[in-house]
């Protein structure tokens, strides 16, 4: 309370919240999977303002926990439940600050929805390609300070190959203005790829400057029925050798996911072949003309067939179609909820290990339960596997919910065993916190531990990613 | 010497040369731009041995330079004057660790030579797309450390794009065994890219996993004569709008360039309408047929034509065409030193910036010496000039080269103005030591000098990168 009133007192009633609704409100992430207590909730209209507010919370001994669109799901833009840490929103910086068209370049303010910096990129022709499901209100900021990944990363990357500058508020209030608009610049360390995916504990990213690339002219959706597991890594490599610069998705589908998505998403595309038990959706964009496009997708397709990975392939040949494909993957999280309880595995290995990872994963899995229910799905073309279990008809919720524990062991051991990632896209927030050391050597946890303490110590976002003591 | 015997007698003969012939020729780079003196040179056979002999340094208070292939031009792996540095060379870890074709990564040994990884690469059908006129003697590991970039980095990045996991032999001799082989892992700081630019100062790379691409089917090579200096963006804006996912390379040449090499360089390709004064070279690699790709690009030559950029253009109808047009390129630098002396200037901008870099460059330059003879040339689709001088005919060389801090304050004035960067793709080493303070803000130089405290303080590569006090 004492904080509230200093630093209401300092910055005026308009940048801090006081109103208990609103300081619950953005205690809580739009999933209502972590929850938290904070002393204050600032709302700065400026960097200056940022700065000021970040500087004054060090010199005060208090902690910063920055927010973005709150969306994550690692719990990392969430305060402890001590309600003595000043959650700081920049949603308040959203301007487009520059949009570069010949450079190909997009400076934008963290605040800044990633469907408006997508839809400022498309009103000069160009694309940034960074896209998945939280869009809609997902902050930019929030985006580079995860590392979000998404669909398109099999051919733009994640969203730190996605930066070439960034503007960021450091923990003691200063500012680093490292908006360069370069794309080669060896004078030192690359100082923005620090921020980048350190989930606000190393600086707070106030604006960046984005490459765009340009819009596909013509673009070809495939759903394909798989001969099997093995072909997915099959498929994959010989799409990549027969049109590689044109994939830009490579999403694998189980049949358990066709059937969640026919029982619950209504305007679904359903797959050929749909006896088969995998199957994949594929998109090809490029600045061919269509039918160009159209006819080395078939070519592909035809090899693929006769070489044994795909089974049946329907192209979409409308934007209807195409909209109904993506509507069949991209339904899958809403349709899981439908379905019941859920516990979720963002977990990635080599392309090459995606089907062993599969196998090796539900085998270890069925040994611990027989009834498990498996709905294995997502990124392959990156080996990115959102491999989850649904709750079981026989189980409640919380009952079900309660074995996760033993279904991670289970799972990170094949994870461990294949060099593989427990946190593919997602993060590790506080979430992922005590997991880490499982997978890390010490010397890695004694390198992030130095460059935590050099940079930022504890001041911001303690208790997410990587614990100083 | 006492250094040297120590060092002989832990680790034997075969690692420790002690034959001052041996040891003064890896004290000169292979320009002979810098030269050093070392303690000693030792030539470890594994990370093993690496570590052992870098932990040993450590102890004994013995600073460490490492090198690869000695080709860098700004003396980073070049060791002091004092005699009491011990250089460590990384060419005996020279192996192939493994290569996925499936996964498209090759895991190599720092020591590797960049052609073997690029034939590697080729013997399973993949592209490793790094490539630069001394990829047939440095070193993979230097080309990392360096963050190298070269022709290919407009479609494939600089060197750190292409790198998915690194082993690192730390300051104090531990190994970091990151050789992760995942396109996606945000479980904590990025540590990979630390070590990816920072010229050895850091850690020592003794491993990576590298990013393989899909070979390209065809090829597209164009020699166009450009309206002027202004139509080199704007034709570049329009090649990425109409083929961008198959532009490789988009190099800018000047007729002083057409003229030095065509002097001095036989076999190359001489370029249409010669009277212009602005030329450019394409290349465009993809997945389609050579007709269909052709046409793609007689298409878009067309464009540019009646939109103005274009003048005239000569498209590569066979191999040896191709040959020609990028002996035409690559001719330059020697092209320049068999003319005389050069001063060198590795720049960036904004590609949007390049024509106004250039101009307001060369007219800072005439102020100061209306008799200045200027070649400015290179990968404009980064943004990245090389910006050079040639000895004029009524100067001796010494005479001219001591002018080079004159012309570095005109030019370094601009790229400031510009917020460009000056050195583009070379990096620090220690030519640019001095000069960097210039150019970063007290806040950049704070961030870098605590990364270095905090990883290795001085004891690898001290007097590059950036001074600890």
């Amino acid at each position: 309370l004492a904080i509230a009133a200093s630093l209401s007192s300092a910055f005026g009633p308009d940048l801090c919240a006081t109103d208990p609704g609103a300081i619950a409100a953005a205690c809580v992430d739009a999933w209502q999977l972590h929850a938290g207590r904070a002393a204050s909730v600032v709302r700065p209209r400026s960097v200056a303002e940022v700065a000021a507010v970040v500087g004054w919370c060090a010199s005060h001994g208090v902690t910063v926990v920055p927010q973005g669109g709150n969306t994550g799901v690692m719990g990392g833009a969430i305060p402890d439940g001590s309600g003595t840490q000043v959650v700081l929103c920049l949603s308040r910086l959203n301007r487009i600050r520059e949009i570069d068209p010949v450079n190909h370049t997009a400076t934008v303010e963290a605040g800044c929805i990633l469907a408006q910096v997508q839809a400022a990129a498309a009103d000069v022709d160009r694309l940034f390609p960074l896209s998945f499901g939280a869009e809609g209100s997902c902050q930019i900021g929030g985006a580079l300070a995860t590392n979000a990944g998404g669909s398109n990363t099999l051919r733009y990357g994640n969203a730190r190959d996605l930066v070439l500058g960034l503007e960021v508020v450091l923990a003691d209030g200063r500012v680093w203005n490292g908006l360069r608009k370069l794309r080669k610049d060896n004078t030192g360390y690359d100082l923005k790829q620090l921020f980048l995916g350190a989930e606000g504990t190393l600086g707070i990213i106030t604006a960046a400057v984005l490459k765009l690339f340009p819009k596909p002219r013509s673009v070809a959706t495939v759903l394909v029925a798989l001969a099997d597991l093995d072909a997915a890594p099959r498929l994959l490599a010989l799409a990549r050798d027969r049109s590689g610069e044109m994939l830009s998705a490579f999403e694998l589908i189980p049949r358990r996911s066709i059937e969640l998505v026919s029982k619950h998403v209504p305007g679904a595309a359903m797959p050929p072949a749909a006896e088969q038990d995998w199957f994949a959706l594929l998109e090809f964009g490029g600045s061919q003309p269509s039918q160009a496009l159209n006819e080395q997708i078939q070519s592909l397709l035809e090899a693929a067939f006769e070489q044994g990975p795909l089974v049946d392939a329907a192209v979409a040949a409308s934007m209807a179609q195409r909209d109904a494909m993506w509507r069949l993957r991209e339904g899958i999280p809403d349709a899981q909820l439908r379905h019941g309880a859920v516990v979720y595995f963002d977990v990635s290995v080599a392309v090459s290990d995606v089907p062993a990872f599969i196998r090796e994963a539900s085998a270890a899995l069925v040994r611990l339960d027989a009834s498990v229910d498996i709905n294995a799905f997502g990124h392959v073309g990156d080996g990115n596997i959102h491999f989850n279990l649904l709750q079981p008809a026989h189980a409640a919720a919380p009952e079900f919910l309660a074995r996760k524990p033993a279904f991670e062991d289970a799972v990170f051991e094949v994870v461990r065993r294949l060099n593989g990632s427990i946190s593919a896209e997602h993060g590790v927030g506080q979430a992922k916190l005590a997991a880490l050391p499982g997978f890390k050597s010490e010397v890695e946890l004694d390198l992030m531990r130095r460059i935590r303490r050099a940079i930022a110590q504890e001041q911001l976002n303690p208790g997410k990613v990587v614990a100083l003591s």
